[in-house]
């Protein structure tokens, strides 16, 4: 049997059963790992891989772009937690006729996202690659034991939000792939804006329940949320947030929120009682809406969509990484 | 200018100036980063990526060797600075057309690995590739501050050892290359045992200066110590430990003890008074030779090899990852 037909989830649970987690840790199946550093503070580890022809194309992506982007997309699994990212580590394979500007550009972008979060890159590997770019990164971050929030802990009855638009990365990609050049929604897909400091709130509050980051579309990403919490959900399509570039350029602006990917924001549950003074203080605070767009129900692990409170039935296909597919689930 | 003329040394060199280490932390130059955890332990941190076709031939590498050797390298890292290997990350970039069997073979040599050292998987990332299969492994280990060793602490007058025989994984790869089967040799090539107890020990000894683990050659290894310390070293070659097998698989057995790389053994510097002493429990303690063969000396940072006490000059290339070269140095 080839892999694309065991598929990346399978994949993900063999290991999640062949490698139990350690005392005192949390490991296969959130946005980061969780370690022991000392009575108050763990350590949060992530790491993702950026592979050339699959995550991006050498020809489309500014260096620089590539490597803000491979430390923004970890930085977003530690937001996803309630962490700070500290530490980043590096691995690179590179072949030989890559440019040394080439290289130049992409290890100030890297710099520059460091700088952005107060990272320090700590370490790495060096190695040659016959043909194809590889980026690894890990990062590790800190946050406080009471604060750290998890998949699993959505309850029946709670609100789910998300910090930030839907889609536009998706479209930015599209625009890539069919030649438009769209500069807002291309920015989007290769300059993403983590929601560190969202998360850092939200990760305060008690009543946010379960919260991860929105790296392979709400549809797949809110899948996990259910099936790690044992709910349901609905999801008002009326609700989204989707941004007047992303509406105007393509008309499955719906779709392309639902399994764009990358949008690298933050979806959240909430208990009920205290939704309405989150998404005040929220807003207070950050001067824009945090974006409620349905609710967790008990009942089978699926999410219903309704569309301006009607239910409606949606096609939906998800990313797996052994399908030809762009992006993919992390295990941290 | 492309990267090959540029260099990998420059490359990491460039890294590091751009990359300083932040406070109680150390950073890129050492085998693992350094981060802290409490008053008396402290995390390694190491990283690793193993490349298709520059690290291995999949069609040469059983899975569960090289799932195993992923493991492997990076424990060896750890022993280096006299840690304790504890958390392990697994990125993977799969082509789909991989097939399942391969991939549960080569998690199961991953697996046998942790066994083997009490590590714990706790996450990673699994992604497509479109030709090339790409691991990196992350590893986190522990070790008590006052014990960590580090690269640039040798010091003019101390002794040399190297904790095994040097060579045999050069010779392993070798015989891969010409079709040889020398079960022996590319045992050493495919499953190395890193020297965790021994790097522990002689962590524990003050006396022991300097420590790193032999990845990419004797020469390109303890050149990296005498640059870190500033002094100079002189090895005598009658002294390198080799192998029977290695010895009688190839005439220039000398000259892959010197550079094949992946020896992963240590290499430790110890000062003179105590060297003797150490040799003798290390001895007692694991029942082999710890093998001295040289000393550093004050003086222009490079090696002066001897033939039975006579200088000698060998012309000796080491690697270089960005010139078409097998394995290569870490930047942590």
């Amino acid at each position: 049997m080839k892999i694309k037909e065991w598929g990346e989830e399978g994949f993900i649970q063999h290991l999640a059963k062949l490698f139990p987690s350690a005392h005192q840790t949390v490991g296969i199946g959130d946005d980061c790992a969780v370690i022991p550093k000392d009575d108050k503070i763990a350590y949060l580890v992530t790491t993702d891989a950026l592979v050339e022809g699959i995550h991006y194309f050498r020809e489309q992506i500014p260096p620089s772009e590539l490597g803000y982007k491979s430390i923004a997309v970890n930085v977003s699994d530690i937001a996803a937690m309630g962490g700070t990212p500290q530490y980043a580590f590096l691995s690179i394979a590179l072949s030989k006729e890559i440019d040394k500007n080439w290289l130049l550009e992409f290890v100030q972008g890297i710099k520059e996202a460091c700088l952005s979060w107060g990272i320090h890159l700590l370490g790495g590997d060096t190695v040659g690659s016959k043909r194809d770019l590889f980026i690894n990164i890990t990062l590790i971050g800190t946050a406080s034991h009471s604060n750290i929030k998890y998949r699993h802990r959505a309850l029946s009855g709670d609100i789910i939000f998300v910090t930030g638009n839907l889609g536009d990365s998706g479209g930015g990609l599209r625009c890539l792939q069919t030649g438009v050049n769209h500069p807002e929604l291309i920015k989007a897909h290769f300059h993403p804006i983590p929601h560190v400091n969202e998360g850092l709130w939200l990760a305060s509050k008690q009543e946010v329940h379960a919260m991860m980051d929105l790296s392979d579309g709400l549809n797949c990403d809110l899948t996990r949320i259910i099936k790690a919490s044992g709910c349901g959900a609905i999801v008002e399509l009326s609700k989204l947030p989707l941004s007047p570039a992303l509406k105007q350029f393509c008309q499955d602006s719906e779709r392309l929120a639902l399994t764009g990917g990358e949008d690298y924001c933050l979806l959240a549950t909430v208990a009920a009682e205290a939704a309405d003074e989150i998404k005040k203080e929220f807003k207070e605070k950050f001067g824009r809406e945090l974006h409620q767009i349905g609710k967790i129900i008990s009942g089978p692990e699926s999410i219903q969509y309704l569309r301006n409170g009607e239910p409606c039935t949606l096609i939906l296909s998800n990313f797996d990484h052994f399908e030809d597919i762009k992006n993919g689930p992390e295990t941290t």
